[in-house]
């Protein structure tokens, strides 16, 4: 196994990190990486917004419902999905956009995110350093728009910690990889045998970590996904002019 | 650079693949390294179906509006949200899942989707071979649907094909890298200017591979993004059971 897949199978998430800054060459070569990601259409509309201040990391930590290692990393990126910037393009060809109105749109602005913040993620841990991606960011999307200067058609989608790790993290068990991996068609038959086998695992787990409060991985889904778990984004998302309602 | 983000620096998509199959080795390896992506909360509420059998990979070709690569290519991906799964956990707890009706859901459905695909991406090229992601499979949801056998509460977000190099392809140029970092706050004065040389870039491109179809930047996203580039996403989703209503 070479170095590249050995970093991607010990994937850990660190939420300890030390004050020393990450340099500008490093999170160049991370921004880097993220930017050749591909993207549907080549339409390249993610940006990447790279908070290092240390008031607006705070208060980013805050809006993402107390999150303490966004503002103890040193670097904090928001990846934003930028139909800002495609509509210039479509602009400047004479035509009216109007894929970021879609399902379609934001099924490819997601998916883009993501390519970019794995790309960000394995490089990082390339170079030696720790990361977490968060999703908080979209709990109080109006004020993270509001403190990045978010303009119409852009709405920020997922957020990354990267710095020097001060305390390293355990892998977290995935469920058994035939719960991921099926062949030829789907089939999910062995699926409820294999969530109460990953339930007494994640328990375990939880328990070697000293954790008292861990739940099971239904436990945690059902408080989780019984609810819209950020019903601002929504609302949020139509006042920046991404309606999803085609 | 080491030698993970020189890789990452040099993605490019190949649509030109040998017979040469991809052994169980490695196309386990490179679905490990998917399935050790993060999810948002631990949902792992991404699928992946790996299809070989020649007949099928010729009509998911078909069925992506003719992308010849998919059905020579020895191996195609497909991931799935699968909100079937996490919905056995949310049940098990006695819960009702809510969230695949929300956008809030899509956007860590495609997110997660993007994880998966990048590491896939990035580990299939460590091994030395080729890929190409495909979004044309959203082309004709349904009838991926029927051919995969996606129950309801799944829905098809994204394709991968992997295989040994036919014919290497050049690096596609990125638009300049400050239209994609922006560094505390979000700033779009420089846009216009980076378009401009971005369209110029990419017709010099298209006119070294020969190419005289390429358009601009700007000409492509004008044809693309003016209209739902796939409209059956949403129809289609929506009787998966996939709302997008909250």
């Amino acid at each position: 196994m070479n170095e590249t897949i050995k970093l991607q199978h010990s994937h850990r998430s660190i939420r300890s990190y030390k004050a020393q800054p990450v340099s500008d060459e490093m999170l160049q070569a991370i921004i880097e990486a993220g930017h050749r990601a591909p993207s549907s259409m080549n339409a390249q509309e993610i940006s990447a917004i790279v908070v290092r201040d240390v008031e607006r990391k705070a208060k980013i930590a805050e809006l993402a419902g107390g999150q303490a290692w966004i503002a103890q990393a040193p670097v904090f990126i928001t990846l934003v999905a930028d139909f800002n910037k495609t509509d210039m393009g479509v602009r400047k060809a004479e035509q009216m956009q109007v894929i970021h109105e879609s399902m379609e749109g934001l099924i490819v602005a997601g998916i883009d995110a993501g390519l970019v913040l794995a790309n960000m993620m394995v490089a990082a841990r390339s170079l030696g350093l720790g990361i977490v991606p968060i999703g908080g960011i979209r709990r109080n999307p109006q004020a993270l728009v509001d403190l990045l200067g978010l303009p119409p058609l852009t709405f920020p989608l997922v957020g990354l910690c990267i710095g020097h790790v001060e305390k390293d993290a355990p892998l977290k068990p995935r469920m058994e990889v035939s719960t991921f991996r099926h062949d030829e068609h789907y089939d999910a038959s062995h699926y409820q045998a294999a969530i109460d086998s990953y339930d007494t695992t994640i328990m375990e787990y939880w328990n070697q970590l000293g954790r008292t409060d861990g739940l099971t991985w239904s436990q945690n889904l059902g408080n989780n996904l019984k609810h819209v778990y950020f019903p601002q984004v929504k609302p949020v998302a139509a006042m920046q002019g991404l309606l999803n309602d085609k």
